[in-house]
């Protein structure tokens, strides 16, 4: 559910809007490794705007015939505010599909691609780079389908890294240790010299849709050749330990380094009252 | 799609937005002959008010569970306003769904429980039969899935009678006609004696969520039996003709009675430019 005022600001990039409302959906059926099939739109808009639906439905068609994903429902009414709901749908054989409960100790902890470059977007959108992986997001439907049966727990990196490895943590019921320096981390973060910034946005910036997963240790030659054989880069970034959950970010010197927790969207609220 | 200002006022009793939100969706479902069987939910809101939150879930899940609907996903977030999208899906043998393309002339048109209600209360809010309609719209589960194979077209009355028959015979390529008199209508019209008023909520006024739907004259015996085991008055109110997508509606001598088209969602729009 993307709100103006909210989730983007008023006078947004239509395409990149209809882009991005599907390319989330997809990024959380690739975080179950479900093949995208079908999605339904049910937007709000203030008035019938020729060239914004035009270009936002450019967005949105170009990435579903991507993935041959076929728009079979919706609904459009009119609000004062534009509001855009997707919901996609997807197929995973029986018994394949991944979830965030299945975390051991003992397994790696993987993510795909870079982080962090959509969060440093919000504070530089001038970094071209930053602001395409913020507003343009690229789901990582390949990976999903191909971390079937390797993969013991998946989630998508929407909240930040921090925040949704948490989110397996709990629900596998295990603790967590990930070495900050083998995060993978967007090109732009060396020129910038914010280390600060920098360690904010790749442990705690959401947005960036990567693969976040765990395995276990026999598998790194497999994911290592599903790195090569895709073209998508995959870090191990730690490993999964038994206790409470628990997430412990270590520096090079294996020293625990704080960060900031994952994003609650209620949390303005809570903190308001 | 519910947004707070254009579908329900804002203070609206949150457990009648709960069950209607999900009603109207399973109406849809009931519409193509399907069995309700799973929803998402996406709602954003101002805050998070408990109470409010505790009322509208009452509404939500004592319809879902009364069709064995189970919430399967959706999405929170925060927005000056209230939106609600709820998304439906169910199941129906492979070739048995109803849509709306498939009436023939020499069909029956007929229309389930009866009409105009929801709109009444629109003018008169203080009928509470009239408001109890409006608020809490009963789907027509059960009779949708035994249309299956007996009907040829079918759809739920949310736009009205008229716009709605529309649909119907645009997608059929075929005409209508329709007797004013045989459409049944809510008893609370006798006592009001406001003919125009009666006239415009039973052929024009949405909200209704009956079954509309045609069959072959020789099923006629069915769907009288159908009726009775049911409980739930078939009323068969016209039939299907050949030629041109057109909707004649006569009166008990059998002259043109002229009415009001369908709730068009964009047409206050249209009208302002």
């Amino acid at each position: 559910m993307l709100v103006e005022g909210r989730h983007f600001l008023p006078g947004a990039d239509p395409g990149a809007l209809g882009h991005k409302a599907l390319a989330v959906n997809l990024s959380d059926l690739a975080a179950m490794g479900a093949a995208p099939r079908w999605a339904l739109l049910a937007i709000s808009l203030p008035a019938v705007e020729e060239a914004w639906l035009a270009a936002f439905s450019g967005g949105f068609f170009a990435l579903a015939e991507r993935y041959g994903v076929d728009l079979v429902g919706g609904d459009t009414t009119r609000s004062q505010l534009i509001t855009i709901v997707v919901t996609a749908m997807g197929e995973v054989p029986a018994g394949l599909a991944l979830f965030r409960a299945g975390a051991k100790p003992g397994d790696d902890i993987w993510v795909s691609g870079e982080l962090g470059a959509a969060a440093l977007a919000l504070v530089h959108p001038e970094i071209a780079d930053a602001a395409r992986r913020l507003h343009r997001p690229e789901p990582r439907v390949e990976l999903g389908e191909r971390l079937r049966g390797l993969a013991h727990a998946a989630i998508d990196v929407s909240d930040g890294l921090a925040g949704d490895l948490k989110h397996i943590l709990e629900r596998s019921g295990v603790s967590a240790t990930v070495s900050y320096a083998q995060v993978p981390r967007a090109a732009s973060f060396r020129k910038l010299g914010n280390p600060e910034l920098e360690k904010d946005c790749v442990l705690s910036g959401g947005d960036d849709y990567e693969l976040l997963f765990t395995a276990a240790a026999d598998r790194r030659g497999d994911l290592e050749g599903l790195s090569r054989e895709l073209g998508m880069p995959l870090a191990r970034i730690g490993s999964i330990t038994p206790g409470e959950p628990k997430l412990s970010v270590l520096d090079e010197g294996g020293r625990p380094l704080p960060y900031r927790g994952g994003f609650d969207h209620f949390g303005e609220m809570s903190a308001a009252k």
